[in-house]
Formats: structure tokens, C-alpha cells, sequence
């Protein structure tokens, strides 16, 4: 994948750490900091737990430097109320954009401090910037999860909402009416059905077992219950 | 907003605060913990920064308790290697689920504990499982990431890709064509647009000017700069 992930003037290894944890998830591996406290960038590096992604991290002395072989270099915020000079996009557009340029060329996604996020002189090397549509009154997220949430959104597929999930074979309408057949005459047997109204309730009971979304399988678990019950109501 | 987030087990408080710091960011305010071990509940509820989310917080001894008056319970895992007897979506297709049920009726999202997930018996509970589309191999995602990134997609907006981002003005065709002109000038002016070729020069150097995506703003600003240039080649 073609994304770098840039973290500016990180200052606590554990926020690191989750970064790269996050990256690991949706499979982005390169990781870069920028003026990254020397101890903090080692104490992540040499954690137990440390992953792959943190010990290939590489350090930069500039913003310009990390993302000098990008194409497109992005800057996100949490907005707050300083006057933006950058187009300011929500996540949703600008993961998108992200997601088709990173098929042709490298991206960089820069993330600012935990304190006081991306600096005017950082966001001047961006070409626009992006927004994790939160609440504002709660200020910024947790460096870790606004990493998580923004490569999700990168990485996720539109396509994925039209897709149907894997479930078993539903019951077709033969087996459907089985289970309309045996559960009408179990209602008979213990007297729910009066012939006066019967064909009514009938057609409840059709539209009822239509309702119940039922899978091949189910319907082989409805009758065998069904024909349970009914035995034992004529025995 | 009627979502209920339903932690299942969890061990560590810090993992229980992370959770509590996403959902604030997004705007769920309802949390409840299922058996979380005593110790770790109350030491997340007192910590300093807790808030006021994770301090009313409510514990349940079983999820049948947790979720009684929700109508739709999603559990969410990361899949591993148990054959699951409930139909699987993925975290994309899931979300616009639960974010059109939301508008009616509670819904209860359930995470399970950092290092088992959700057990058979709590699945049984879900009407469906979710599973954020992350790489198996890395296994499952921290707690509080995978909260951060189920919200995000619950509350992201579908229509806000199509929506524009707020940019200045753009520049109109007269502002663009003054830019033309005067470049050409100070082209003219420094020799680089020679007399044999300058009809097919000037166009290119039109394009040229219209592939800047130039906002009103910018346009002024080039306009002065090549003034300056102009006034310097002809002194």
C-alpha cells in the first residue's frame, strides 16, 4: 500500500505504539515521525510488544523531509477555531480521494501532536486538509483512534453495503408452507383456531411464518418442534 | 441517539476509559459493562479524567440483562477461526443496518473481552455479527480502536462524499485570462516565448494557467507577483 502514515511531534510512546498497532489492522505498513521526542521514539521502538511496522519506523528531522516522496500529503485536524487556509474536507470525501490516488502514487496522512495537532507551518506542506467528523465540543481524539478511523475509512469498500451477507440457503416456499401446514394444525389441536374465523386466521398465520426471515435449516428445526407438540397434543 | 454500546468482560480500565473517550467523540452517551471484573470497572469510573459517560456507566451481571430493551443486538469479532452459526456482516454493510434501525429503536452493539472476544453464549444474544474488515492475521484490534472505527461508521454520512468541500471561489474566466496575459507578457518580456512559435506557446501556457485551479484569492496574488516580475524586466 502506497500510504505513509506520518506522525508529527508525537510526544507519548504508547500513542505510537496504538498508531502502528492500527496501521497493522488495515495492513498499512510505513510509518514516519517527524521530530518525534528522541525518548519517546525509542521507548516505542524497544516496547516488548513492538511491532514490525515500529521497528522499520524511520525518523525525519522535517515535515518536508517525510514527505518528500508523496504525491499527495494531507494534514488532518480537529479544526477547533483557528482559520483554516487549506480546503477542509470530512473524512468520508477525503478518504475516498485518498483511496483512488494511492492506486497511482504515494500518499502521506500527517497527524500533529496529541496537544496541539498539526502546526500552521506543518499544514502549509499539505495539499488539503481532512476532518474525523466528531462532535466538536469534545476536541480532538485519542492519536490512536483517529489513526484507526481514518485508515479505516481509506481502506474500507463502498461496495462492501451493497453485498449480501453470508447466510444459510432460505427456506423456500414449499418448506415455508410446511411450516404454515403443521402450525395451523398444532393451533387446531389446542383449540387457538375457531372454525368461525378460520380462514382469517389462517392467512395471519401465513404472513406470519412469511415474517420470520426463515433459513433452510430453521425450517427443518420449526417442524421437527412442531410435530413434537402436536403429538404430544393428540396423545 | 438510541445506540447502546455493551461491553462484554472487559479486563483492563484503561481499555474501558478508551472506549468511553470514543464514544464521547462521536456522540453516544450510553454505555454498559457486562461482568466487567469489579477492580477494573471502578478504578476506569475513578479515574482523573473520567467522564461523564464511563461515570454513568451501568454494570449488568448477564447481556440478557444488558440488552433486554434493545430490538437489534449486533456482536461484533474478529472471525478468527470459529465456525459461526450467525450470519456475518462486514462492518460497512452493518453500519447503514444499525444507523436506519437507530432511527427507531434502540440497538445494542456488544464487544467482547480483549482477549477471548464475545463467547458462544453472548452471540446468542445478536441477531447479527459484525466484523470490521481488518487483516486476519494481525488478529483482533485494540478495544478501544475497534469501538473508535464501529462508531465512525455508524454515525459517517454516505451523502457527505458527494458533498463539496468549502473552497474559495474559484477564479472566473476573466481573472484566469488576466493571469494568461500577464504571464505571457513577462514570457515575452524574459525571451522564453520566441516569435516563430507563439501562437501554439500562448495556448499552451492558457492551459497551463487552467490546470492551476485557481481560486479568486490566488488569482490576485499571481496577478501582483507578475507585475512585480514585469515592472523588474522592463526597469
Amino acid at each position: 500500500m502506497n500510504l505513509r502514515v506520518v506522525l508529527v511531534s508525537p510526544r507519548n510512546p504508547l500513542n505510537i505504539g496504538a498508531a502502528a498497532r492500527a496501521m497493522s489492522n488495515f495492513g498499512v505498513f510505513e510509518l514516519r515521525l517527524v521530530n518525534a521526542y528522541n525518548v519517546a521514539f525509542l521507548e516505542a521502538k524497544s516496547a516488548v510488544k513492538a511491532s514490525k511496522i515500529l521497528i522499520n519506523a524511520r525518523g525525519f528531522e522535517s515535515v518536508a523531509d517525510a514527505v518528500a516522496d508523496c504525491s499527495l500529503i494531507v494534514g488532518t485536524t480537529s479544526i477547533g477555531n483557528r482559520a483554516l487556509e487549506h480546503p477542509l474536507r470530512r473524512l468520508e470525501t477525503g478518504g475516498r480521494i485518498i483511496a483512488k490516488k494511492l492506486a497511482s502514487a504515494p500518499v502521506a496522512l500527517l497527524f500533529g501532536s496529541e496537544k496541539f495537532g498539526l502546526t500552521n507551518e506543518d499544514m502549509s506542506y499539505c495539499h488539503w486538509l481532512m476532518r474525523i467528523p466528531s462532535r466538536e465540543e469534545h476536541g480532538s481524539m485519542n492519536l490512536g483512534q483517529a489513526v484507526a478511523v481514518c485508515l479505516y475509512e481509506i481502506i474500507r469498500n463502498p461496495a462492501a453495503v451493497r453485498a449480501k451477507p453470508e447466510i444459510k440457503r432460505a427456506a423456500s416456499a414449499e418448506e415455508m408452507e410446511r411450516v404454515t401446514a403443521l402450525l395451523e394444525e398444532v393451533l387446531e389441536h389446542s383449540g387457538y383456531v375457531h372454525a368461525r374465523v378460520e380462514g382469517s386466521t389462517k392467512m395471519k398465520i401465513r404472513r406470519l411464518v412469511r415474517r420470520m426471515g426463515l433459513n433452510s435449516h430453521d425450517a427443518e428445526v420449526w417442524l421437527g418442534m412442531l410435530r413434537q407438540i402436536k403429538w404430544k397434543l393428540l396423545n
